[in-house]
């Protein structure tokens, strides 16, 4: 047995988060597939019973403790392992910022205007994307400076899976920002959400 | 001098949370009214030099610290007062998703929306506001259980607002998250935004 279970689908950048955390510390752990959108599997009773009650993706699963939202299993992965973990108190609050940062604006955007490109709004406060671009990697590798950390881990989560599903390029559009998901990519254990995570491609529906 | 320094503006439940944490712990604090609608005096050159680069409000000036993101000034001030911590490693990863949660999905849509209430998009998740008013709220006096934390702060942001300004009324909906609104405010120090952060009302535009 795992010692870590991830309920999680490939579509899911919120799932990525964690799942790429998962693997880049080298953690023992299986993903176990949501039928998102086949079932809805997430809303189940069953699902709800025994997963998360408020039929939440990804959720963790280590020993007793099932835990959801990304940024609280990327913060719960980064004390229990060391690994990619804010050094001090200013980190770990500018850390937490880019967190909530971005589920709010960045990802937390991204994921519904994929999911709802039909609404074709544009992609998040034009500020954010600029801000990615000009300022920060432009000056350092990482969010936070130097070295990776779960800032990076969250901030990435909608960022690799393929341009066509969002009608845009942010990396082909923001060299920082293409660059920046590179150096991602050489950590050891980074893979594409795809190769990840299970449900991809989906059957024809 | 006020040893803690907010910049806001009373529409902000954003700046709510942090401008009522502030008084619930009886700091020492003084607001710094931004003039967001008049001049978007946030996004001016002077601002971002001098107070956050990013534009964003609200922002704590502390010492030489300058703290953006609610849910990190409420975790700030939440360690520096003791009050409103989560005591426990599972409170504090419990508060954190709350935090995140309601950013992304309870508050995090609720100010845009009344914001922009011409789009006339639905109040966000039904399943987040259901959730609110048939479990957690039903069963416990705090969103952790009986004490308030920061969590409960994070969630009331836009709560206080006039039910006119959105168009719906959530506390005459669901009972429970009235009770719970209400308990809030018996807490020493608590004042509704309006009486909390400078700015209001709004001059004739």
């Amino acid at each position: 047995m795992s010692e870590y279970t991830l309920y999680c689908f490939a579509q899911s950048g919120n799932a990525y988060r964690a799942a790429l955390m998962l693997n880049l510390i080298g953690a023992d752990w299986k993903p176990v597939w949501v039928d998102f959108f086949g079932k809805a599997e997430q809303r189940s009773s069953e699902y709800r019973a025994n997963v998360n009650e408020m039929g939440e993706v990804p959720v963790l699963e280590h020993g007793t403790r099932r835990l959801s939202q990304s940024g609280v299993i990327l913060t719960y992965l980064a004390e229990r392992s060391s690994k990619f973990r804010p050094a001090s108190e200013d980190e770990r609050l500018e850390a937490l910022r880019w967190i909530i940062f971005d589920n709010q604006k960045v990802n937390g955007f991204l994921g519904p205007y994929r999911f709802l490109r039909t609404l074709a709004r544009p992609p998040g406060d034009p500020a954010v994307l600029a801000f990615l671009k000009g300022r920060i990697l432009s000056t350092r590798p990482f969010i936070l400076g130097e070295r990776p950390t779960i800032a990076d881990l969250s901030l990435v989560a909608y960022l690799y899976y393929p341009a066509a599903e969002f009608g845009f390029d942010i990396a082909a559009e923001h060299k920082h920002i293409a660059a920046w998901l590179d150096r991602i990519k050489t950590l050891p254990g980074w893979k594409h959400p795809y190769d990840l995570m299970p449900g991809h491609p989906l059957p024809n529906r």
